[in-house]
């Protein structure tokens, strides 16, 4: 598509990824800056990825039995400040409202940075007795953090999520939720953005302000960088305690419940571009994909060619898929660039020659490979092809993870992997936080997780060369 | 039910209609009060039947064309003054962010009490020719307007809603589409919320801040109160100047875009509410209640009674329904009251008895009535009672609003009838402010609409007396 102004105008991938990445989502029309920093605007092509994410992963959480909710945007300061821990983490990071119309506000409120605090002081008020639980809520909405930089999807001032809050009888069922909840963004990542993960537990370094543990799925980016894509926390009844909810238990005794809260946001939307984006743009996961099939008509004033795409477009339409037809005056050229740009799946090509033949052609846009195939098998060959294309995408992405993950024994090998090539390394590590700390400073990596996945061998902190078990993985992260 | 604390303990809806409101907003679970005055929690029960407006209704903006996106929550004050008009009528009521983090921020940002002004400044952006329009966005989101009172669902300090705003290359376009997005309104009221409307245009004085014209639909409240239960507004090309948003058009002559916006929220919910709701509590429309049938076990330790009425809801789950079975140690009188204050529409008992006859029986929640029918009929019977009680429902609200609507002369016929019973009267009017002030002054009441079906007729003002051809509905509102 050389002749394409439009393709021109991105850097390559492998030149500047960056900048490739903010072209991406410019010229695909996913964001746009707004007029206040640091916030962006999320555009219909975005948005509609992200009501896609929504629609799937809400049904995820349904079936466990979640319920959704919603609390208000605003804390009030004396509320945040409840829990030790937690306020220290956010309170840096809130944006502040002082003047509600033309009065000062006696008090202070932020706008939720996330709302462990007003979930925890709703539960105080609703749970009384083991009959009200367990209490597992969900939220969709967007936080507010006062970041000093930004970046697309990736770090924005506001961004939209969903934020799971729930509270339960026992420690015991409180962390199967938190692990069920994280295999639920685990299994979504790969079965349908395509996009492998390493599970795993969080250092206390790099836990949740305020939880005892935090579990994390990462994902490693077409940089070698990691993206921390869904997060799931296990409180224990620190926040129950703080806030004086409790209840009757069974044996009339009163207890503390124990809680957790997981979240996954528009972040999801930034790993997809960076996983499996290329030089003509963005390329999207079919399962995620606002169209998944794209009609467009070859040489459109011939006879009969419109007639014979829009039929192609219904039968598409009709099977279930998400397809788009476009017949508008735009050259040829200008709408192969476009759709490729914005990663729509498949292109469905049909002309003169094709229809004279009982043909169409279809278009993938993950490999470029094109296919004549006979019309009548379009559907058929449609579904197959976008389950081809899932396969691929996963394969390619899960390649770039193995190749790029070293098992690696000292903090001078981890420092020249990340200055020659990049990836992750796997090391074990003695569970000093100094031990953490120096490789951030002397190998420039952060540690990402405790894979589930322990090998249950020995071996040396790559740091103090203590004799050790436990497996981690470390990357520069986004 | 006389037996059930439950319902005892709700106000009886025609001794105190403020009190038996805010009785069913609690009991029925919908909402919650939050530790900010003003703000609400929206509790499982409440936000599902949000769900469900979010679902219908989204359905039919995509038909018309409308994407969604999702601007910032914050607007710079700089910004929301561009419009003259628009920040009179808002920044009175707006919540000011003047801190991010510790830092004073050069400018304060209000929390989005409406987002014209940001999709205004997005749209300068974006549109430049007239291939970019019409521009057909829709947003789902909170939005905060700084009152001095609140009541559940009808004034919310933070509400939830849906925001349309579109441009069009021509004023017919953009009328055109104010008209249909009221329609849709309309429709969805009717429909599907079983709530009669009066389609119509707004005064001068009651139309929005900024508007040209104002389009609405008035619901009346069992109490015969109105609700205005969604708008559409025509704003010419004023904010396109404002915002210098300017296309080339296909004669390559710059031209201002014309512009609607539109917006419907969660006060739907408080109408539902107080036109359905009985003295047992709610009474939901079938189309629209998160449970529409809850099937209860009677004497269910009864041998096989609770396979039998696992049979029954999986039954109706399989058909579409959205069905609920409670096998809880609750009493039946518990079950009983609960279902009746949550308004689900059809409750299925089934005992003993009724197993060894093949039998079970179908309780309705919109007049109480109870039916024996064949088990095997179960579905085909549910769905004909679903669409009876949303036409029965529908028509006693049609009732209320016909018997408590009233062709009146003068103001004085007006307050009598204010003063002693209440309802909508309709009368001709003048067209003056001073009419329109008058009546309110007078007679308590403000203008609700000025139907679409105007009469044609010659009447006089009822407070200057003049002849005038213009229909107008009168109420007191919420």
């Amino acid at each position: 598509m050389a002749q394409d102004k439009k393709v021109e105008a991105i850097t390559a991938r492998d030149v500047d990824f960056a900048q490739w990445f903010t072209d991406v989502c410019k010229k695909a029309e996913l964001v746009d800056y707004s007029s206040i920093k640091g916030m962006f605007i999320y555009r219909p092509y975005g948005y509609a990825i992200w009501e896609n994410i929504q629609r799937l992963m809400d049904a995820e959480f349904k079936k466990t039995g979640a319920e959704n909710v919603y609390m208000p945007m605003l804390i009030p300061e004396s509320l945040l400040q409840k829990e030790k821990d937690h306020v220290e983490g956010f309170a840096p990071e809130c944006a502040w409202v002082t003047m509600g119309g033309s009065e000062k506000l006696e008090e202070r409120y932020c706008i939720r940075p996330t709302s462990e605090t007003l979930f925890c002081d709703h539960f105080h008020d609703i749970i009384h007795s083991w009959r009200d639980l367990p209490k597992m809520y969900n939220q969709w909405c967007s936080v507010l953090r006062w970041e000093k930089t930004s970046r697309p999807f990736l770090r924005h001032r506001e961004f939209l999520w969903q934020e799971g809050h729930t509270m339960h009888a026992t420690a015991e069922e409180a962390r199967e939720e938190t692990q069920r909840m994280l295999e639920i963004y685990a299994k979504f990542c790969e079965d349908v953005l395509a996009m492998p993960v390493i599970r795993g537990r969080k250092t206390d370094k790099e836990k949740f302000n305020g939880a005892e543990e935090t579990y994390t799925i990462e994902c490693m980016m077409h940089d070698k960088k990691a993206l921390q894509s869904g997060t799931s926390h296990y409180f224990g009844d620190g926040f129950a305690k703080a806030f004086d909810i409790h209840f009757t238990d069974k044996n009339n005794q009163q207890a503390y419940p124990h809680q957790t809260s997981w979240g996954a946001s528009t972040r999801l939307i930034g790993g997809i571009i960076m996983t499996h984006g290329d030089d003509d743009g963005l390329v999207l996961p079919p399962r995620i994909a606002p169209v998944q099939v794209v009609v467009v008509p070859v040489a459109q004033q011939k006879e009969g060619v419109v007639e014979a795409a829009t039929g192609l477009y219904n039968t598409l339409l009709e099977a279930g898929v998400r397809a788009k037809i476009d017949t508008s005056d735009r050259s040829l050229g200008w709408k192969c660039a476009e759709y490729e740009m914005r990663g729509v799946p498949v292109r469905v090509e049909i002309g003169p020659r094709d229809m004279a033949e009982g043909n169409c052609c279809l278009v993938r846009s993950d490999t470029g490979e094109k296919t004549v195939i006979k019309s009548v098998e379009l559907t058929e060959t449609v579904r197959r092809l976008l389950d081809d294309i899932h396969a691929n995408m996963y394969a390619m992405a899960k390649k770039n993870l193995d190749e790029n993950t070293f098992d690696l024994n000292t903090w001078e090998e981890v420092k020249e992997m990340i200055d020659t090539k990049g990836g992750f390394a796997k090391t074990k590590w003695c569970g000093a936080l100094e031990c953490e700390l120096a490789m951030k400073e002397k190998a420039g990596v952060s540690s990402r997780c405790m894979p589930f996945a322990q090998s249950g061998t020995t071996g040396k902190c790559p740091v103090c060369g203590k004799e050790c078990t436990t497996d981690i993985y470390w990357g520069v992260a986004y």
